[in-house]
Parts: C-alpha cells; structure tokens; sequence
C-alpha cells in the first residue's frame, strides 16, 4: 500500500454537548496533519423562561462561530432520555445548537454519545472522568475540562477521526499531546 | 365601571404550531381594536438528515418574519409525546421555531395546546376539525387553512385575546369574521 499523503487541511472543527443546564462546546483544528486544541468552554442556560435559555445556547453558539470560524460543526446525538419530558427539554437545546450552526451555514455531523466515547475511551460506556482524562491526554491540556467541555471535545475528535481519517489526527502521544 | 377606551395598537403576532414533518404559521394583526387575519401556511420539513430539516423551519419562519415583521410570536407548549424519542424530534422543532423568533429579537409567548383551544372553540379537547371550522369563523376566512396553519392561527388568536384582551380582539361576528 502507498503511504497516505494526502488529507484533509485547515479542518476546523466545532464539537457540541448540548444539554437543558449547560452545553460544553470544544474547538480543535487539524493543519499539516496535525491536530490541536484551539478552545472549550460552556455555556450555562440558567433556570429562566425557556425562550431566554434557548437564547444562550443560540447566541452563544454564535459567538463561539463568529470568533473560532469552524469549518464543520459536529454534535452529541442523543437517543435515550428519562423521559418524554427531559427528551422535550434536551431536543430543545438540541435544536438551538443546530440552528446557530445553520444560521452560520456550517454542516453538521451527530454522532451517537457511544461512538465517540468508544472512539476517545476504547469503550462506549466509559464514565465522564475517563473522558475529561483522555481529552488531557490527547489534546495535551494543561487543565482539565469542565465536563460537558471534555464531552464536546471528545465529539470534534470523534468528528475529525471519523470523518478525515487518521491523516487528519497526527501521531498521538499521550505525554505530549498529537505531535 | 368605565368602558375600555384603551387597548394595545399595531400588535401583529405570527402563531406557530411546530412539529417533526409540518410546522404550522400563522398571523393576524389587531389595528384599530379590530383583528384580522394576516397570512398563513405551513413548512415541510421533508424526510432528510435532522439538521436539513431544522433548517427548513428556522430559514422559513426567519423569511416569514422578514416578510410580515411580526411583533410577537406564540408559541404552542407541548407537554405530552407519546414516547421520548418522539418527544426528543418534536422538540428539536420547536427549539429551531424558538431560535427564530430570538434570532429576530421577538418575545416569545408559550400557550399550552389545551388552552388554545378551551379560547377559541370552548373544549380543551377540541379536535382539529373544530379548530380550523372557527378559524374560518372567526377570522372570515374564504378557505379552510390546513389543520397546523389553523392551529397556528389559534394560537396567535389566544396570544391575543390573553395578553391583550378583548379590546384587541374587537366583536365577533361568527358570520363575517371580526368587525
């Protein structure tokens, strides 16, 4: 087999953790076949009316595009819920994270939470620590993620293994970060 | 007591009835102490990826916004799906319908379904039947508006009459819609 040497550049990626209290949003960006972390963060809805928490996500979103510019936009998709109540309520955070992606006509990619816990932890039950933990690991923090963070994080790198390959990822060395 | 002299003037309000494959739209206006109808129609979202479909409600109700500059938006409340996944679409419809609105700086009313119809047919349970037959009553309308364009319309009509009362409302006359 040839050895690859072509991939995709100048990926930028933006990872989504939607959620009725916080959504975690994670930027990581893939250049000469390298990929590193541009930044993460979260965006807390407060318990207002639900118009004013969609507003966050929306706006916040939009913030987050205006200033990172990602190139594609790859979110949580959820299957299970407690209940047809908190199914509403996350769909609804849900749906205001894609809009801000249209909006800004970025593509989006969804990606099953299990998937890109197997893709980042090996396993696709794997806890939220394991997550945050190998967020540090890989993208070379020096801080831990705040959760939700580490969970969007973890969907641009699912997002960006995926979707552009190996090429795209860099060596991964889990003292240094991709080198 | 003194007869109402006062009411809110130059209110235009878009009712919207969100859904997973048709989000209903509606407008009327109150001028004058006199309400009318506006415009209505409905948006199908087709059987593409989620986000396509995403795009279709807020693109087309951001275009109905910019058409009719409406300067308040209802919303119906959904509480009940019929299970978490069906809740969890149907949400993700409504978050994208909210998104709209608050991309437009407009205040967004949630009604549920039930008093919707309890104001303009009388039962909380009203079937839709009902609803669009006193759509055409009320607002003198010369065709049946599909059934989520009558339901979006019903919700713009309670919006009105709650949160402004029946001076905006203006007499009805079951024969020739509001005069």
């Amino acid at each position: 087999m040839k050895p690859v040497t072509h991939f995709s550049d100048g990926i930028r990626i933006l990872g989504v953790d939607p959620g009725s209290v916080t959504t975690g949003f994670g930027l990581i960006e893939s250049r000469n076949g390298k990929a590193s972390y541009v930044a993460s963060g979260c965006l807390r809805t407060g318990d207002g009316e639900l118009p004013s928490r969609l507003k966050v996500v929306f706006d916040g979103l939009n913030k987050v595009i205006g200033e990172f510019r990602p190139t594609e936009l790859a979110i949580e998709n959820v299957f299970v819920a407690k209940n047809a109540r908190s199914a509403m309520v996350l769909g609804q955070a849900r749906g205001a994270a894609i809009c801000a992606a249209v909006a800004n006509d970025l593509i989006v990619y969804e990606y099953a939470a299990t998937e890109i816990k197997k893709t980042v932890v090996g396993r696709g039950r794997a806890d939220k620590t394991q997550v945050q933990h190998m967020m540090v690991a890989l993208l070379g923090l020096d801080q831990t993620p705040q959760s939700d963070a580490a969970d969007a994080l973890a969907c641009a790198v699912c997002h960006l293994t995926r979707s552009h390959g190996l090429a795209a990822y860099g060596r991964t060395n889990l003292k240094g970060g991709w080198g």
